[in-house]
This record gives structure tokens, C-alpha cells and sequence, in this order.
């Protein structure tokens, strides 16, 4: 019987371990996770802190219990502390700091990210927190039910950043969200970052762009926050957001190649450097499907995809990552905010001749009660007419989360703008047009294309 | 200057005649329209009967004056009652029976559907409609308010019968839907027909399957409503909404092929059989993508579609019409029924090897509150893999309807079901999960093919 070892329980490990066992039932698989949470989703901590989930376990994709039942051997608490790829063998100590090695015949690599700490003085004081870990959220979770808090500052207008924004604020805690660029959410244009920063205006949130914090420091029992420009406000916590970075330590010491931020290399079979070891999830570079190169891009969805195919090819399997197209939504309040491919700036630096229009449809027929303005970017190649990216905003209910997922399916084949009009897609009036809004809006491109 | 005639004002003419003037401002377009609504959206018209639309100038895509503004001419209340292909002369008559000649150098054909009145007793009896023009919609509407209409009858349970379920039951009728075959919405699988079944009974209609409608009579000033296994009923207003019919005549008599259902026979250019007239719409045969052959399949987007290309190519274009997928979309209540693609006895019927799993998934991750069960059946083919159809019903904020467009635009790619999993599409705790709901669809299937 061949042993498969992974180590690491969230997307990417879970996904590995489900996936060998349901293709080779034969195959003994042990995850080694380094808390009690296997198959977490970490995606989920901001509606845990807003009070949304008000249990976190129900965070878990699928129970422990589950995973025992698909014939997953979870050693929970473990850290994996050095591997020998020579040998096979890990050597894995347990929260008893008790030594063990175990053999593996096929290892795969899932140790994901953590929250990047950026230079600020100051970061280590209490009502200080990150947040990328359960640990990490049951110490912010600790620290709000224990202490009198009214007000929050976040470091970091990203992802994380915003939802956070709106979950605390949602837990009626006066929020600063402070951005170091001079947009916030600047995974979009600032056309629409600005829209974002309207909504959370709107719910109260204070939103301060072009500022770079500097240093926290303690001043009659609240938190100090300083940054350029004069920047200088009190609160009672701070959430650090800016980011994250592979954990890449235990595949960089057994002698895997890094690449892109110091993610592990990896082929499109989610293949080391190292014969018998796969890596996947956060801690890897990701093939990009446009740009034809690995980027890091650390997702959930990628992370579920990457574990998936390295857990089949570990069983034999021969299957190629498709690629990341960048495709992300996320929740403001009521707002949606989505994209898919490349925006003009990065498609220029890729080598396209990027040409970008912006447009606002009707989500649906407007004499049909309660249509809502949706704002759309849209990027195409004047050099081939091909489509490069889209980006969305708009209500909630205006289902920009899945219209994205259309556009990404366009991408994923390669469409041409003009070709979007020969989709045939869904129409009532009480939820669309007949023409699709992302259809209005491929036809406005060309409109524009022709008209420069 | 060349003259563009398009006899039909409503999608496909007037997507003719603007996609024309768009790409060739030098042509004179002139559009005869029977009535004096031309671009209304007849979509609308249940919305209109139900209330929600107060106005039922709202329903104008387009007002007159934005299409005067395009550059085209408008012969309103004018019918075209001949053509003369060798002259390239069109007889029309005013609303006041007086003629004019009008000569075309090309002509485009878009006189759509009517409403099929089938083969039932009494159906001329007042307070017995038809609904498929504004005419229809006005005359029903009138008797709606000068009438005390307290109950309803609707025959037949296809997308028209079950909106008008709906939109009667909403403005405070008693509504009873007669369907002949044995479930309602006959367009999707009976397991999914029995979902909308319970939507409407839970709105309060009266549902009747199985039944063919031999009578209508009038009994003491009520109609009397009379079918198969001894039906009988009672009501103040009955429609009939048995489907259309292509209104092919005009063609027909100038001597153009008919193909399918009575159609106009077309190619994907739109062009039919005679040099110089083009046709689109619901008076013609669609091309389906699936099953490379022309079917009649009367739906605005396909409308929409065609008459755009019948446009282009009427004025020097040589642009395909790329065929329907069949994807359609209805709301009842609360419900959004949607489908794509071939169902398992059409496909087999093409000669496919199908194979249909059904399955039950959250739209978004169960831990964030208001997670709601999405129904799907998805059709893949044994033979190639390859994805065939599917079809989604759930609550309209699971965003069914442009998941089934996430599905039409693999279809159109002929991706295979297994594929699917390689789509980078988006993804947030609120609106989703790691793998959207097509995608776990999709490795069900592939797992239940597996198991067979």
C-alpha cells in the first residue's frame, strides 16, 4: 500500500487528500495539520469577527468526522519540521513536543501562507492584530469579547481590508480603513475603487487613502496610529491587512526551487524540483492562463484546484492546472465588486495593446421593478480583438458574482470582444436584457474600438 | 443610397435596422410596423398585466424618438400586404386602407409569431384571450378593469401560462392552470417541473395536469371551462397560452422556402432563399449550435441575435448567425427555472449517448446565513464526456440565471462536463463556494459515471 503525506489541512491539502482517496481507494493517505482545524475556511474568519457565523465551527467545509469516513488519516497538531527527501522521512513533532518520522512514498506540500507583516513599529502590542489564521481570529474574537472596544483601525484597504471594514462595522464598532494607495481596493481601477470607498462611507466606515502607517504605540490605554502626511488617529484595536506570503520555509529547506515571491516552483502537475513531492495552495506559484508564466495569486479557488490536481497526479494521475484567470469577488455591505483576467495596466506589461471602456447597464429590463446600475470595465486587445478582462460593481442582487464567471468562461477560451454577442444567454425581464449587459458592454467596445 | 426595408418593428426588425444604420449611415433604412409600438418588449407583458409595470409605455426598449434619432424612418400602423421580389416592390397599406408602393434594394423579413389558438370550442367568446401582441395585452388589460374579474383559467403551463399564473395571482385573482401534458414548464425535467408546481400552488394557484381543454361555453354569465377525465370548471377570464406559431405568409407568398414548424427557411446569414431579402425572428428557422440543424426555437434573444446579423449582412456583412444554444430563463414568484443545452431524451434523439444526474447544493457557503438549495440536472455525453445541458431551479437570488449562462458559454466552447473544473470562476463566502455549484454538479456527474 503506498503512503501519500500532506502537510497542511486547509484548501489545497484537503482537496489533495479527498481527491487520491477517491481515485485510489489503495492509497493510505496522513495529513499533518498543525492545529485542530482541518478543512477551515479561512475565507470565511471576516463573517466569524462580524457575528455572522456565530460558531466557528461551522466554518468547516466538512466535519472531521467526514474526513475520517473518506479514509483520511489526520494527525492534528503536528508540525512537520524537516523532510528528507533522500530518505522519505518527516520528522513531525506533536503539541506534546513529541518526536516522530514518518515515510512517505509520495509527499504532497500544502503549508499555505501567512499574514505578511509589514514595517511597522509597533505591531506587537496588545489590541495589534493579523489575521490569516483560526489561531489568529480566536485571538481578535478573545481580545473583542474581552475588552471594551469601540473602534477599530485597519491597516490595509485589499480584500481583507474591506470585508473586515464592513464586518466590524457590522459589529457597530467605529471603523478607519486606512489604504497606504490612493484607491482602496486597488485589485480594481480606482473608478471603481472609488465606489467601494462610497459604500463603506456610506456604512460609516472612515476611509483614508495615500497614507502609510508608520507606527503604533500605546497612549493612556488606547492605540496610537501614526503614518505620513501627519496621519495620527486613536482607536482601540488594529487589524494589520496588507497582505500575505508563502510559507515556504520546509519545501525552500529540502531543497525545492523558489520562484515568484518566494513561492515554491512548481510545474502545471503541481510537480516539485524533487521527484515524489508535489506542492499546491499558497505556498506555490500560479500558472497564469494569460500571461502564460506563474504569478503568485493565493486563492481559495486556486487552492482547491491545485490541491485537487496534485492530489490525482499523485496517484498517477497526469492532469495540467488550467491556469488562474484571476477571477475574484468580494462583498461590501451590499455591493459585489468582480474581475476576471487582466487590467489594461497589466496587460500592457504583458504585451498586449490593451484598450479599456467603462460603462453603467441596468442589471435588468428597467420597467421591471427595482433594476440597479451595474459598472463595467471591460478590456480587450486592439491588436486581435480578443478579450483581456473585465471588472464588475454593483448590488448584491445584481449578480455580478456569476456575470463575472461568464466573462471568465470567455477568457477561458480565448473570445474575441465581438464574439460575447454570439453567446447564447439567459433572459427574463425581471433579471436581464436580451442582450446581456456584458454584451452591451463588448458592443460598446467596439463601438469605441471603431470609433478612435 | 441604398434603401433597407424591414417589414417588423419589433426585436429582430428593429435590431436589423439599427445594426444597419450602425454599420452603414449611408443606407436609408425604413421599418413598417403593423401597429404603433414598434420595440416594444412583449417579454414585458405579463409584468404589465400583473401590475408591476403601471405604464405600458414603459416597456418600450426604445422610444420612437431615440429611433427616429438613429436615422430610422418609422411607417407606423402600416401593413405590408405584398412583395414583388422581381420589382423589389412591397405593397403596403395605412391604417386607413390607403396603398403606396415601396421599393427595397434589400428587404428584411421580421414579422414574428403569433399567438396558436388551438383546437378548442368557444374560444371567440368574450373574456377568452390570447396573448402574445400589445393588442392582445390592451384587450385583456380593458376587460381586466371594466369587468369584475375575480378568477382565471390559463391553458397551458409553458413559460406565458406560468408567468401569467404569477402575474394574475398578483393582481388578486383566483388563478387556475390547465396543462395537458402530466407537469408544468414542460421546457425542464419533471423533477424540476414539480418545483414550480409548489411555487405556484404555494402562491395560491390551482394546478391541473394532465388535462386537454375540449370547451369553453358560457353559463350564466360565467365561462365554463370543460376537458379530458370529466375536467370542469368554472371561471370569470380564461387564456389560452398553448405557444406561437411563425407568421410566415408574407414570405411564403413571394415564394420563399419553408423549413421547420412552418418557418421561414433561412441560412446563418440570415438570408433566405430569394437574392435580396434577408429574414430573422420569430418567423424563421434557428440554427441550434448542439444540434447542427435548424430548429424553431421563438425566443427574444435569438431575435435579438439574428436580426443584428440580418442587419449587418443586409448591408455588406458576411457575418454567421453562431445558433442557439436553447437557453432560457423564467421567473415564477420567488423561483428562477433556467435551462441550457439538451435534455436527455433531445439529446438521445440527436444521437447522443446522455447521461442525467440531478443533484441538490447551496448557492453560497452554508455558514453565511441565507444559504438557499439549488436544484440541477445536468446532461454530459458517455460517449465524449462531453457537457450537454443543464437545467437550475432555485430561489432568483442563487443567481441561477447567470449560472446557466456560466454553462451556455461552455457549452458554445463544447467543453466536457470534466473541464468544468478548470474554470477560474469566482468566488466569496456570501454568493459561493470554492467550487461554484456547476462545478460540484459536474464532479458529481463525472463520479456517478464513474460508479455506473
Amino acid at each position: 500500500m503506498s503512503h501519500l503525506v500532506i502537510i497542511g489541512g486547509s484548501d489545497a491539502g484537503i482537496s489533495a487528500a479527498l481527491r487520491a482517496r477517491e481515485l485510489d481507494p489503495s492509497t493510505r493517505v496522513t495529513l499533518i495539520v498543525e492545529d485542530s482545524f482541518p478543512n477551515y475556511s479561512i475565507c470565511g474568519l471576516p463573517f466569524y469577527l462580524s457575528g455572522e457565523v456565530s460558531d466557528y465551527h461551522q466554518l468547516a467545509h466538512r466535519t472531521r468526522e467526514e474526513l475520517i469516513r473518506s479514509g483520511i488519516d489526520l494527525l492534528l497538531d503536528h508540525t512537520a519540521l524537516f523532510v528528507d527527501p533522500d530518505t522519505h522521512r518527516i520528522t513531525v513533532n506533536d503539541w506534546a513536543e513529541h518526536t516522530q518520522q514518518i515515510v512517505y512514498d509520495r509527499l504532497i506540500l500544502a503549508t499555505g501562507a501567512r499574514a505578511r507583516a509589514p514595517r511597522i513599529e509597533g505591531q506587537n502590542l496588545p489590541g495589534v492584530f493579523l489575521l490569516h489564521s483560526m489561531e489568529e481570529s480566536f485571538q481578535m474574537q478573545h481580545y473583542l469579547s474581552g475588552h471594551v472596544v469601540r473602534s477599530a483601525l485597519i491597516i490595509g484597504g485589499g480584500y481583507i481590508g474591506v470585508e473586515m471594514a464592513d464586518a466590524l462595522t457590522l459589529r457597530g464598532l467605529a471603523v478607519t480603513l486606512v489604504e497606504h494607495g490612493e484607491s482602496v481596493l486597488r485589485t480594481v481601477d480606482p473608478s471603481l475603487g472609488a465606489l467601494v470607498r462610497a459604500e463603506l462611507e456610506q456604512q460609516g466606515v472612515r476611509v483614508e487613502t495615500g497614507i502609510g502607517v508608520q507606527q503604533i504605540s500605546l497612549s493612556s490605554a488606547r492605540l496610537c496610529v501614526s503614518g505620513s502626511g501627519g496621519f495620527e488617529a486613536q482607536t482601540d484595536l488594529v487589524l494589520i491587512a496588507t497582505g500575505v506570503e508563502p510559507r515556504a520555509e520546509l519545501g525552500q529547506a529540502l531543497g525545492i526551487k523558489l520562484g515568484t515571491q518566494g513561492a515554491l516552483r512548481v510545474s502545471r502537475t503541481m510537480a516539485t524540483s524533487h521527484p515524489d513531492i508535489f506542492a499546491a495552495g499558497d505556498c506555490v506559484e500560479t500558472w497564469h492562463r494569460m500571461l502564460q508564466r506563474p504569478t503568485y495569486l493565493p486563492l481559495g479557488t486556486t487552492a482547491h484546484k491545485q490541491g485537487r490536481i496534485a492530489g490525482e497526479n499523485a496517484v498517477g494521475g497526469h492532469r495540467l492546472f488550467a491556469g488562474t484567470l484571476g477571477t475574484q469577488v468580494v462583498k461590501v455591505s451590499d455591493l459585489a465588486i468582480a474581475r476576471t483576467g487582466l487590467r489594461d495596466h497589466e496587460a500592457r506589461a504583458a504585451g498586449f495593446d490593451p484598450f479599456t471602456v467603462e460603462g453603467a447597464y441596468f442589471d435588468h429590463k428597467v420597467y421591471y421593478p427595482g433594476a440597479k446600475s451595474v459598472h463595467m470595465r471591460l478590456t480587450g486587445d486592439l491588436a486581435t480583438g480578443r478579450l483581456l478582462g473585465a471588472q464588475l460593481v454593483g448590488p448584491v442582487r445584481t449578480e455580478v458574482a456569476k456575470r463575472i464567471d461568464t466573462l471568465a468562461t470567455a477568457l477561458f477560451h480565448e473570445m474575441t470582444v465581438d464574439t460575447l454577442s454570439d453567446l447564447d444567454l439567459s433572459y427574463t425581464p425581471p433579471l436581464g436584457s436580451p442582450w446581456d449587459l456584458v454584451q452591451m458592454g463588448a458592443q460598446d467596445w467596439s463601438r469605441a474600438v471603431h470609433r478612435r
